[in-house]
């Protein structure tokens, strides 16, 4: 489970900004700590690694590389008990293990192997070491189909030379990207896996899909349920960051006022300003958890409730960006160790996860956003050809607009089987997700108030009666699949 | 539709002679002539080309190449009528045009679009034109996915870009490779490919799938039951090649009786022309049909009656010999036009069919193949490894024996479906596909006493019975799929 966001803001905003700025996209991990929890309970993993192919779709490149996964056999049923597998997303799978408390919850009722695989790319699972991201040749093994594979070649791997698990039926789970690669995993490799749940998984943001504008219509959305003064002062805002930003002292007032590690010092700063407060209205929406948690910020429960207690009353000027700095300070520096606020990192120094997926974003995903001035948010429209002319300037790549809806058969599902696509209606990406079932066995669980699979989580005494609900229904309908009777 | 055969003779067979000469695959089109038959009736199509993608699967080589395919709308229903489209297979495409005369016969009644797509590596559809099999990593591009994801862009294109077809279905054909692709664009691609005809795909000629000498039984079978004793004739044939070799002038009298172009010169010949011969034995099962055609070779009617009738009396020593040479004279030189037998022609100098099959054998299309010395054969094995070797040796690339099942799920299809499966049980390649229903839409069809794909062609006056019905049959199962009535 994981969170990624190629935003529209940046992608498609104000061209001035873009010469003296590398493209700035929102990283998922740049933000998160990769906190190894204790998994407590005694429960624990031993990490293996598989000699992958480095190219499954030819046969020139004889290499290989060590894929690493995960593996817990504390609960499993040794004679034939199922498997749960992980299809890992775009980062260090441990953080995966450590964020997917749902698999562990249930392994012991369901007596389940559970298998946490490292997506290629991330990790420690690089083609070629450090030399992984060097070069575009060497970034060409990184797509969803080579991941799928390497996904399928694993399972069975695991399944000839693990005593009693010949005849095991393996459940596919993943979160986001995970929850799309678990689904596709189902319908492009049945006769490897039996089901699978995809949690969050936007398998529809793609063109001609999903409406550009959806996304960030949810994330207005989900701030209007909690206040329309706040969504109303926010909507305000972007008018006054440019008013006061032209006025003498206002990008020192604006930079002191939100601790910006790197201060404003033209007007043009002012149009990635916004994208970077724009983004961060869409991680709110991801992570308005019901508890407190440190998902890609630590930050308290019900995260936008508190944010709008800043925003309750309507502000102008001066005192509406500085109540707005208290939500970046919110969700920047809610622990109170953070020095300033770091907008504009563009994550190109950051973890291996985000440039992996910033080329994956630029090839296979890419997603169409585009937004009005109707909630949070500010007129951007979606263009293409800029975003593949970008790409290219960058990688030598262009994306394919049509190609994930052309390998994964896009709403044309009715022939699959055993799905559930569950969407936390808080989250952003539930736009681009499933939310209808399309049969009695692709089964879509809505969550109210759920954000971003909140679903695979472990359970907590603050979760609401909907998630809970919703674990339940997913475990009744994975019993039925397996035709598990609990002990 | 056509045929291949990685020889198991020449793959497994003795190792002696292989430093000596290369290793002699069985190529389909050497023997065959390309021939343009007209195709009469006023039928026309004309030619166009497509810009593939020389790499679906990767972002990095972003070049492409001109696919070529042949269209004829003279029969269709410009408002939405089906379209029928043919996944080439090894070879030129215009010769499958004028060969799969079925599309042609049953395309009026449909009022269906024909669309003729050339195979990847084959023909004029060459990624890297004179240089395409130059090294192996201009080879690389060409694996069945590749092959199918081009068919996949090609009929999008085709449907956006014809006016008329947008909403047209769209029912693959193809026959032995080239149906096994038209069933795995079914399994593949279901979003763009509404049903598919497979004429003798031997999808299951796997590992793991088929016993590896079910292909030398079924021939031995089909020439049982034209003659016992023709088939005593033969197994006794090789033990008497052996003993004259090794005589005075042994050698001398065989190359004389059968006109052998390369006279044999050492009894380590003898291994090799008893090869040749085996696979002799397999192509005339493969094309016996019901009337004079010239397919592999210019032949009459049911030709391994016309060979058995050589063969009719237990012979001995020279005299079966002599009978033997007249087997081979039919089927090398039907027409009196061949001046000698060219049986050592290991195709290296042949159509590119040839070389592309050759690659395509060492890489996916890795299919084991043993036989004993039960019926027309004698006894080789199958050695992976050995293959693995020698294919490592020629090209630097090694065959993956679990991927194409893998990849097309082996014989889990219970989520298929809307394929039809055709077999003629005369056929030594029905031995590897699929003989039964799998369920109400994915249907076997057997055709006793029917060669290879007989159902794809055109219609004959001295067609069985059992072809006819078998036609009849596919036509009123497309009918249903298309919910087509005939005017």
């Amino acid at each position: 489970m994981i969170f990624f966001l190629i935003s529209a803001f940046l992608m498609c905003g104000v061209e001035s900004w873009r010469p003296n700025r590398p493209i700035s996209l929102l990283p998922p991990l740049r933000q998160g700590k990769l906190v190894q929890a204790p998994l407590g309970n005694g429960f624990s993993y031993t990490t293996y690694f598989f000699n992958q192919r480095i190219d499954h779709f030819g046969f020139a490149n004889g290499g290989t590389f060590k894929q690493r996964y995960l593996v817990s056999d504390q609960f499993w049923n040794h004679n034939g008990g199922p498997i749960f597998f992980y299809t890992g997303n775009e980062g260090d799978i441990e953080w995966f293990t450590n964020n997917t408390g749902f698999m562990w919850d249930i392994a012991p009722d369901f007596r389940a192997l559970l298998v946490f695989a490292e997506h290629r790319y991330y990790g420690q699972s690089l083609p070629f070491g450090s030399a992984t991201y060097q070069n575009v040749s060497n970034l060409n093994y990184l797509t969803s189909e080579q991941a799928l594979a390497d996904f399928a070649e694993l399972v069975q791997f695991i399944k000839v030379n693990t005593p009693g698990a010949a005849n095991s039926p393996v459940i596919a789970f993943g979160g986001s990207y995970g929850g799309m690669l678990a689904a596709w995993f189902r319908i492009r490799y049945p006769n490897i896996i039996y089901g699978a749940l995809a949690a969050s998984a936007p398998i529809w943001q793609f063109t001609g899909l999903t409406p550009c504008n959806a996304f960030y219509e949810t994330t207005s959305n989900t701030w209007l349920q909690t206040s329309k003064i706040c969504v109303a002062n926010v909507q305000q805002s972007y008018q006054t960051l440019e008013i006061i930003a032209s006025q003498a002292g206002g990008l020192n007032f604006i930079s002191s006022t939100f601790k910006l590690c790197t201060p404003l010092v033209s007007t043009t700063d002012i149009e990635p300003f916004k994208a970077f407060l724009a983004d961060m209205y869409v991680n709110f929406a991801m992570v308005d958890y019901p508890y407190a948690a440190n998902f890609m910020a630590e930050l308290p429960a019900w995260p936008i409730q508190v944010a709008c207690s800043y925003l309750a009353e309507p502000l102008k000027g001066e005192a509406l960006l500085t109540a707005l700095s208290q939500v970046t300070n919110l969700y920047f520096n809610y622990t109170g160790e953070t020095k300033c606020v770091n907008w504009t990192d563009d994550g190109s120094t950051g973890s291996l996860g985000y440039q992996g997926w910033d080329y994956q974003s630029c090839t296979e995903m890419v997603m169409p956003m585009c937004s009005n001035s109707s909630g949070m948010f500010y007129d951007v429209t979606w263009d293409f050809q800029k975003v593949s002319d970008d790409c290219y300037s960058r990688y030598k790549v262009r994306p394919r607009e049509n190609w994930i809806t052309l390998e994964y058969w896009g709403k044309l599902l009715n022939g699959v089987s055993r799905i559930i696509f569950s969407n936390g209606l808080l989250d952003p990406w539930s736009s681009g997700g499933v939310l209808q079932s399309i049969s009695d066995s692709v089964i879509a669980i809505q969550i109210p108030q759920g954000a971003h699979h909140l679903d695979l989580r472990t359970h907590n005494d603050n979760d609401t009666r909907a998630v809970r609900g919703a674990r339940e229904q997913e475990t009744n309908i994975l019993r039925n699949w397996l035709k598990f009777n609990p002990v």
